[in-house]
C-alpha cells in the first residue's frame, strides 16, 4: 500500500538534507507518495505563520512526517507566539506525538571525534525516550504579567498525569525489550512533586506490566554527570520533555556523531510518526552544500522502521550510511571534504 | 572581630570532611568561633525534621554556614515534606542566599583524571552563578492531587520576577569583572516565557550598568552540549535554579576534579553565605575514612573570602591544598591512598 511521506524542509540546511532524503526514496524505489510543506522560517516569511493550517492537516494525514530543521537567526525578532519553534511544538501537539526517540550512538569510524576518551563513548549506544507533548513546554498557566509594584514576572507551569506517564513509559519499556531490557528514568523527585509522580508511576507501571524490566531511578543533576563520567552504563533512559532536551542534546554531543543522530516523534499505534534530525538548522554553513545529510537520512531509516513497519529497509539505509563513512567520503562536519550531494550520492551507492 | 562558623556535618561523608575543616581552622588560627547542628538525615533520626527552627536561628545569627552534606538511602522512604534535601531547601529560603557560586576548575594535577581530552579540560575556569531560592524549586501552586477520573496529576510552578533576575544577574556581573569579563546567561527563552524573561532583564541590566561586561545568551540543551564540545569558550555562566543544578553538576564532572569543588551560596552583604562541597554524602564509602575533605576545605576557603573578607587567608587555603596535591597526598577518588585525616594533615601542613 502506497504511504504518504510529508516533508517539511524548514530553514538553514533543512531544504539541503531533505533533498538527499528524497534522493534516498528514489534510489530504494520505496511505495511512497512525496508531499512537501514550507515549515518554520520560511512559512513565517511566507505565510505569517511557522505553520499553517493546511500544512497541520497534511501532517495528520500522512503516514510520517520528516523535518528538516527550524529558525536561525532571521526570525529572532519575532514575538514568542510567532517564532519558528512554536510552529514546532504545536506540531507536535497537534500530531500528539508524546513520545520522541532519540538514539545517541556513537559512530565507530568516529569515535575518535568524540570530546571524551575514545574507550568512554566506543560502541556507545543509548536510546531516549523523552515525553514530547507535556511538561513545562505546554503547561497552562503560562506568560510574562506586570506586578502593581512595575515589575515583570515570567511563569510556566509544569506538570504530568498518571495517563501522559503511563503511555511515554510503555513506550519505553517496549522499545528496552528489543534492547538489554534497562530503563533508567530520571527526573527530579527529591525537588518537585511532578517528578515524585513521574517516579512512583513508572515504577507501578513496571511492576503491574513489565516485570522482566531492570527498572532504575536517577536525579536529572546526577544523570547529567553520570552521562559524562560513564555513559555507556546507560541503556535506555526514559524522561520527560524538558529534562529530555538536555540529556539528550548532552549525550548527542559525547557520542562524537552529533551530525548523523536522527530521531523519532510516536504517538498512538496507527497514527503518523514525526521524523527530524537532532542538528540544528546551521545557519552559518546553509546554502554551501556543506551539511551532512546523514542525520536526515537515518530519520527516514527511522520513519521506515516505525511509520512504515519496513524494518528490513530500515536496516539497509543504517547500513548504507555507514558504508558510505567508512568507505571514507566525509562531509566537514565529519572530517571530512564531501558535499551534502556527494554524501548523499555515497549513501545511495552503498544501498 | 571574632566570626561565628556554623557547621553542619549532615550525613554520610559530610561529619568526616567536616572534622578537616575544623583542623584547617585550628591550623590557621583563625579568629572563628566554631558551632555544630544536626542536619539532613542526622536530624530526622534525633529531631523529627531535616532542620529545627534552632539551628535555622543559629544560621541566620551565624557569618558563615559550612554544610557536610546531606541525605542517603536511610531517609529514601521519608515523605516528600520531610526528606533530607526539604531541610536544605528550608535553609537556602530562610538564608535568602539567591546566588549560588559554583566554579568547575579543573586542577592541572588531575586534568587526566577527566573523561575528557586533556586539551580539552586543562586549565578549565569556570564560574557558575546559579539563582538558588527561586524558579520551580520553591514555586506554588504545587503538589500531587487525585483527578475526578481516578488518575493523579504532578504540578510544578516555575517563576521568576524581575527583582529575582537583577539581583542574582548582579552578582554575576560583579564577579565577571574580576576574571574575564564575559557572562553567559542560558535559558530556554524559545520555549518558556519565563526564560524570555530571563534573558530581557538580563541584557537590561547589563545595558543599564555593566556596560563593559561581554554578555551573551544561550539555550539550556546547547549549553549541555557546549560544555561537552568546548568547555573553554565560557567564563561565568549565569542561569537559573534548575538549569543550574544540572549544567554545573555536568561542568564539575568534566573537570575531573569532583570531589574538589566546593561553592558558595550567598545573599544580600552583610547576610550570612552558605558554603557546600558540590559532592554528596557518598554513603557507600562512608564512615571509613576514604572521603576527600579538599572540597569542604574549598568551600572553607570561600567562606573565608565572601564571608569573613579575607582574600589573602582564602588564598592561602587554596594554594595548601594544591600543594598537598601536587606533592602526592590524594585521597582514593583522585587516585591515591590517602585517608581523611592524612589528606586534611597534608594541607594544613602546607598552609
Ligand atoms: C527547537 C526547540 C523548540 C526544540 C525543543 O526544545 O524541544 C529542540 O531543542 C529539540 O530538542 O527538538
Ligand atoms: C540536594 C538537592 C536538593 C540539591 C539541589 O537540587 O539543589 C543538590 O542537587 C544541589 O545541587 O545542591
Amino acid at each position: 500500500m502506497t504511504k504518504t511521506l510529508l516533508l517539511l524542509p524548514g530553514d538553514g540546511i533543512g531544504s539541503e538534507v531533505t533533498a538527499e532524503v528524497r534522493r534516498i526514496v528514489d534510489a530504494l524505489g520505496l511505495d511512497v507518495t512525496l508531499q512537501e510543506a514550507r515549515f518554520g522560517g520560511a512559512a513565517i516569511d511566507a505565510d505569517g505563520v511557522p505553520v499553517t493550517d493546511e500544512t497541520v492537516a497534511l501532517a495528520l494525514a500522512a503516514d510520517a512526517v520528516l523535518m528538516g530543521a527550524v529558525g536561525g537567526p532571521k526570525w529572532a525578532g519575532q514575538s514568542f507566539d510567532t517564532r519558528p519553534e512554536a510552529g514546532l511544538l504545536r506540531l507536535r501537539e497537534a500530531m500528539n506525538v508524546y513520545a520522541n526517540l532519540r538514539p545517541a550512538r556513537c559512530f565507530a569510524a568516529l569515535a575518535d571525534a568524540s570530546s571524551l576518551k575514545r574507550e568512554l563513548v566506543e560502541g556507545l549506544d543509548i536510546m531516549f525516550v523523552r515525553e514530547l507533548v507535556g511538561g513545562v513546554y505546554f503547561g497552562k498557566p503560562r506568560g510574562i504579567e506586570m506586578l502593581a509594584n512595575g515589575e515583570r514576572r515570567g511563569l510556566n507551569s509544569h506538570h504530568y498525569t498518571t495517563g501522559q506517564i503511563r503511555r511515554v513509559a510503555r513506550t519505553a519499556f517496549e522499545l528496552a525489550k528489543g534492547r538489554t531490557g534497562r530503563v533508567c528514568s530520571v527526573e527530579k523527585s527529591n525537588v518537585m512533586e511532578a517528578g515524585l509522580l513521574w517516579r512512583e508511576e513508572v515504577q507501578r507501571l513496571r511492576d503491574e506490566d513489565y516485570p522482566e524490566i531492570e527498572l532504575t531511578h536517577m536525579l536529572a543533576d546526577n544523570c547529567a554527570m553520570q552521562l559524562v563520567r560513564q555513559p555507556k552504563q546507560f541503556d535506555t533512559i526514559l524522561t520527560d520533555n524538558l529534562f529530555g532536551d538536555m540529556l539528550s542534546d548532552e549525550a548527542a554531543m559525547l557520542t562524537g556523531s552529533l551530525g548523523l543522530l536522527p530521531s523519532a516523534a510516536l504517538g498512538e499505534a496507527g497514527r503518523p510518526g514525526l521524523y527530524e534530525p537532532i542538528h540544528g538548522s546551521a545557519p552559518d554553513i546553509a546554502g554551501q552544500g556543506l551539511a551532512n545529510p546523514s542525520a536526515a537520512i537515518l530519520s527516514l531509516a527511522m520513519a521506515v522502521r516505525h511509520s512504515f513497519g519496513e524494518e528490513r529497509t530500515a536496516e539497509r539505509i543504517e547500513r548504507a550510511v555507514e558504508t558510505a563513512i567508512e568507505g571514507g567520503t566525509r562531509t566537514r562536519d565529519i572530517g571530512g571534504g564531501a558535499s551534502t550531494a556527494e554524501m548523499g550520492q555515497a549513501i545511495a551507492a552503498a544501498l
